[in-house]
């Protein structure tokens, strides 16, 4: 053994694995992509009614909606709500609303004359009012009729980094909140500004920061600016066959940063993970400075680390700019699937025992009934052959086989992997549905469980326009309290509803969206009808306080992945000893004392200024 | 459908899911299981010299090393470091060394005295000096030669939660310092007390604390108590056919809130995850009180979540004191197996692929030819048909099959799962082996493979006895450059060992010990013989510091697992921003603004006080 073996070769060892990084063009907008201003998702897509009365959905956008007329959709919904209204009476609102001036900040204005062009900085009412939302019910309302109080005075648009620093010092000299601004996607009245702010309030949006910075595919890992859609992040990506396998619902226009922000759950994470699982590093720009990493390594243990405490930081702590994520090589193989169950509990059961396999297909997703139901309704005006298969197959299923179109449940799955894996978690899945006596429903019920996601946020503006205020949340549970937690939540909007004495019936249903060896997510919808109501998003709001409540009480989280925002806040104190809620403040305070980034107020300051309603 | 569903049925849900928790036992302790005073592991085992000077492993605890004679280890080792040392020549240190005596905390004591019990705290000697250290090689030499100039002035048992608030609220009131001991494994320095800590220190040993409080079969959850060792743990959850699956090296004497404090990692975190993938839910005594949830759920998004600050918090912020886990049926099947490489090189581009794989083995490491050679060095004295066995697959192997002893290299393998799921694992994992040139070496040798990571920390303590200073460090990094950072620490090393002008040659050993998608663990072995040198445990340090600045430029992390403690601090500074380290300044004054829990300085501070050596 020689004494020392590298003396004798000087250089720097090569195998196969040191390949170099990709560097992405810029992508570019399509003008196709444009989105609405007063309702959610792209301008091109709105479910409509046509001339005879069905409703229809606009543009080419989601195959098996897009351009169908859906003639089962109006009558199943009066009946379900229980009321037969007139589909000729829409309203559309009255967008744009009132919007407040701009609040003078010559100070900021002055510092940042050196940071930004003209052209990345606006105080146009319009986009002031977007860049003040999220799509709560309560906030879509606003946007359409009242306005808010409180806007974004300014709305910037930085394209790099040092902007953003320069942005974040200038605010900290001039006393001025910043409020970062990704999809505006958000649930939780995040943006929502309070008129307790006295200070110039400046929308900071992250969409021209939006460039895939490198892919390292040897180490499967590429550096992502936070403005990124999951839109563009998808499409670039897969020009190399690789995928970051995060695909929240509302993955089309919500951004890298935001999904940090909020702690965000894809619909596949049982195959990638959630963000936190996927997210290696992090840079952001905080009032000490610039956080950032020399190195990105797989998985470290240094102590305390910064990079944890923004997920999750909803725009409190500093604004994030760029992130390392992993990548995953697009499957070989992809496949939808359903199962139908009797009963809800049975397709519950049956989840419960698929969470504790090893490893569950991609998705998984449990419909009660109702939205079962409400899936056939959106299907399109069946023609011809198709129409006769659709028919024979309804017959089979409610006649024969005993499934009773008012109890019966379905499970939507995504398949992701190579042809032999999927093929064995296919025959996995079955076999155990087979053993809880459910049936295979098809894989094109399946593909459309899956799309729907994507347009269920547009048929809440639809009915909006109709009178009915619809919205989701949700909650995370342990398996054994699943079954209480949906029966006292439903209860409960029930007796809510009842007591207000609000027309008709309250919709209410779920479904159980992401599995867990240790328990579920429950994502509710509830819409109720509210012509006539004296303050329905007041009733609105009450009764989701009321559901929430529930949830609390039957051992559910606050929220799975929408987060906290200014919505949920009152609820933490329900959730955490007061030291916690204290530490909360604390680390607030520590890390921002001027309160720059006062997106989320701390608990305490929270409680004296309850949100705007 | 009726107007409210939920009205003609008031009684609450019941399925399947809802059954009940376990309540276990409180552990009880086996003398056999004492451990050593002054060296790493239980009394019960050590290596040693037998009558005709050959090394034996003392007590049955390990199979194929306890009780054994290893006739090939010293020839072997003297070898290796070009030191034909006596093996006559044995130093056993003269503990206990000079322990100092306590520093008088009358008002704690007095604050204390309704809190605990006499039996609850001591001012051993002895015990003192335990408390005070890990097992780096300085904090070993010094027990077993001059000692330190500091240790804890006391230590407390407390054996609940209410006891160990008392403690918190007694230091906050009274000016004393807290830091919380699990096992007192740690190999950072985190232990160690910095003589420059004028207040009185009180070590709170959590081996009181030691239930598992209760196990949630349906929901796979179990609420353990943060000093429950590893080994407590397996046993007990082993009883209900459960396993939280967190093995790391240290397993059989670390302790659930060490893990917490350290982010710690298990060898078969492929198939469990790593201890963020498995905590749940922690409680924790802090300088703000209790930080406590009112429910566990799978997953949420709660905003700042300080759960996940106290992960890798290193007794910096509180005190541990339980914590919720996630639970795994215990396998249906384990197996162990083997493959042997012609070179690293080829071993590493397996474990590449493999790393790339939807599911790698629960463990799999790859050892370099010297840590290959050592594994054979260990067999025991091979008899009657094994040593004809032996001979003619070493003759095949170095023979026909042209592998070559000093090049060789080899992975270890563990697969658990279901028994097909493992027979699934195993062909994939041997087939990409065979793409590489591997070849199965057999299901012994993995068991050894595995079973010498318990073995290895007493064999330190052996050869120090024989003036070879040994130990251990390692890190993560991206798998491009593992190759580079590990010739470069190699190279290094060797060159620090020249410059030195110490005697005979240094070891250095690597094994790649975990898979990412990204990257790997690299856990690299140092040693050296020191007779005769002025300050070994000096030099020691400097070409450890060396070592690890390499690692650095070479992109590697401070640390995958271990962790930072005092020793590694002053890199921080080399891997994050100056914002960066001043937010963990921050967070750490914001949530002990006393200093309470003092066991790891804020960096600044600790820049002003280097730590003793």
């Amino acid at each position: 053994m020689p004494r020392n073996p590298f003396r004798e070769s000087s250089k720097r060892s090569t195998t196969a694995l040191s390949r170099g990084r990709i560097f992405p063009p810029p992508p570019t907008s399509r003008p196709e992509d444009a989105v609405s201003a007063d309702e959610w998702g792209f301008a091109d897509t709105s479910f409509t009614v046509n001339a005879e009365g069905a409703i229809t959905v606009t543009g080419t956008r989601y195959p098996g909606l897009s351009g169908e007329v859906l003639p089962n959709l109006l009558p199943w919904f009066r009946t379900v709500i229980g009321i037969d209204f007139p589909i000729e009476d829409e309203d559309n609102g009255s967008y744009p609303p009132q919007v407040p001036g701009p609040r003078a900040a010559p100070a900021f204005l002055a510092a940042i004359n050196t940071v930004l062009a003209a052209d990345q900085i606006t105080t146009l009412s319009e986009v002031r009012l977007r860049h003040g939302h999220g799509h709560t019910v309560s906030e879509i309302n606003a946007v359409k009729t009242s306005g808010f109080l409180r806007v974004p005075d300014y709305v910037v648009y930085p394209s790099d980094e040092t902007q953003v620093a320069g942005l974040v010092r200038a605010a900290g000299e001039t006393g001025v909140v910043l409020m970062p601004y990704g999809g505006g996607t958000n649930v939780t009245e995040a943006l929502r500004c309070l008129p307790c702010e006295e200070r110039p309030i400046v929308s900071v949006d992250m969409s021209r920061m939006n460039r895939i910075e490198w892919i390292d595919p040897v180490n499967r890992m590429a550096k992502i600016q936070a403005g990124a859609t999951g839109r563009l992040i998808q499409s670039q990506l897969a020009e190399y066959g690789l995928t970051m396998g995060h695909e929240p619902d509302s993955v089309e226009l919500s951004t890298l940063g935001g999904w940090i922000a909020t702690n965000a759950s894809g619909m596949k994470k049982n195959q990638y993970g959630n963000i936190e699982d996927i997210l290696l590093d992090v840079t952001v720009i905080s009032a000490a400075g610039k956080l950032e990493r020399a190195q990105v390594v797989p998985r470290e243990s240094i102590g305390l680390d910064p990079k944890v405490w923004m997920i999750g930081s909803e725009g409190s702590l500093g604004i994030v700019t760029t992130a390392v994520v992993k990548l995953f090589p697009v499957p070989e193989e992809q496949r939808y699937g359903s199962i139908i169950f009797k009963t809800f509990e049975e397709g519950l059961a049956f989840m419960y025992e698929l969470a504790q396999e090893e490893r569950p297909p991609a998705s998984v997703r449990l419909v009660d009934n109702l939205q079962f139901q409400f899936g056939q309704a959106l299907k399109p005006a069946a023609r011809g052959a198709r129409r006769i298969k659709s028919k024979v197959e309804k017959w089979l299923v409610t006649g024969p086989l005993g499934f009773d179109p008012e109890k019966m449940v379905a499970v939507t799955l995504v398949f992701e992997g190579t042809r032999d894996d999927v093929e064995q978690q296919e025959k996995r899945v079955y076999e155990l549905a087979a053993r809880h006596a459910g049936r295979k429903g098809g894989v094109e019920n399946g593909k459309r469980g899956y799309m729907l996601t994507f347009g269920i946020a547009y048929i809440r503006d639809f009915v909006l326009r109709h009178h009915i205020l619809g919205e989701s949340f949700e909650t995370s549970v342990p398996w054994s309290q699943a079954q209480e937690l949906i029966d006292r939540v439903k209860r409960r909007i029930y007796e809510a509803h009842d007591e207000r004495k609000l027309p008709g019936r309250p919709f209410v249903s779920c479904r159980v969206t992401q599995l867990y060896e240790t328990g579920c997510c429950v994502y509710f919808y509830m819409a109720f009808y509210s012509k006539g109501v004296r303050d329905p998003v007041g009733d609105y709001h009450e009764i989701e306080t009321e559901a929430r409540k529930e949830v609390i009480a039957a051992g559910g989280s606050i929220s799975h992945h929408h987060g906290v925002g200014k919505l949920r806040l009152p609820f933490v104190k329900d959730i955490m000893s007061p030291a916690m809620v204290d530490w909360r403040n604390r680390m607030k305070k520590a890390l921002d004392p001027q309160g720059i980034f006062a997106a989320q107020l701390p608990l305490g300051d929270h409680q004296q200024n309850p949100p705007p309603r």
